[in-house]
């Protein structure tokens, strides 16, 4: 499996996290995305979204870092990491929408303007981080991963963006039960970090 | 099963028109959206994020409209609409995410400023609205479905909120492959429509 990949990129690392921590080795094909690679017509052919990553497993392409995500825990047979029955599976989707929706608006936004320049409205995103992560840090103070009493894909889909929400200007010391969740994520057997992350709690 | 509804809303829509496609009951509990009763303690107890659909199934509480559809899919089997293999799922999934993402914050974003006076930013809302539509109308002009050659919860998840563009001020007419894609899902056995949708090509 090839990985089209940036390394600064939380989406990215989505997929590069979870094959550490499932033990799956991926070939990761480097992209020049500050140099536009990702908007030019042959990376558009493979995801006309013109978003890193992709994913190549034979013919089969695949864009979305959740979907990513999907489909490599169906293909390894990791049902604790995705459940098939009808509950754990929609339990778990609710958080991969969360990470599709609330996390790229709030804190991968706040991100890419601060960090990368992108056109974007910083304290909106800002705003909209600071509503998920009280979101998150309740839940969290109730329980140690976001569903399901174990680590999931809902961890592994929003732990990045939050992990790197610093960058984006957004602070996350006022989050307490979040930093304890994300050293309980890099306790993990086989975690691999990346560069920009909040050291922890 | 009970859905937490706004007929206005293009989110709850999703939930319904699933249900009526594969002939499923619904019990629908009106949400008092415009008094603001999404916003209070008791709905933020079955939703802390504030947001309509939300679907209680006995004691299981889901909110995100994406994963009530995943979740109405698995329970009822229909693999047809949600395949349970690897590439299958992971390709429906994509655009969950796109419905989760761009969908959310072009056609819907623009609905939300024209229609209800939310605070957005209308012609940021109306240029990601038209990305989304190009790739969609590029990708339905080669053919039928958005995945897998026949309706999955792919097309049930895109659909609302690009039905309801022209509510935002996105004309459909530039795209015909997405009005002959519309023709294509109202033709569905057990199709429902809703209120302010473009009636098609």
């Amino acid at each position: 499996m090839k990985l089209h990949d940036l390394d600064l990129s939380g989406n990215c690392y989505k997929a590069r996290l979870f094959c550490a921590l499932i033990g799956v080795d991926l070939e990761i094909v480097p992209v020049d995305f500050l140099g536009g690679a990702h908007k030019r017509p042959d990376f558009l052919t493979l995801n006309p979204f013109g978003e890193i990553p992709v994913l190549e497993d034979g013919d089969l392409v695949l864009r979305d870092s959740q979907a990513i995500l999907v489909y490599l825990a169906r293909k390894h047979d990791r049902d604790d990491w995705l459940p098939a029955d009808a509950e754990g599976l929609a339990r778990v989707t609710q958080w991969l929408s969360t990470a599709a929706n609330d996390v790229a608006r709030g804190p991968n936004d706040a991100r890419l303007r601060e960090k990368f320049g992108y056109d974007l409205d910083a304290e909106r995103a800002r705003a909209k981080a600071a509503g998920v992560l009280a979101i998150l840090n309740d839940r969290l103070e109730a329980r140690a991963w976001l569903e399901l009493g174990r680590p999931t894909l809902a961890d592994v889909a929003c732990y990045p963006y939050v992990a790197l929400a610093e960058e984006g200007g957004v602070s996350l010391t006022p989050y307490p039960a979040v930093l304890r969740w994300m050293d309980r994520i890099r306790a993990l057997p086989g975690y691999v970090g990346m560069p920009g992350q909040r050291a922890g709690a």
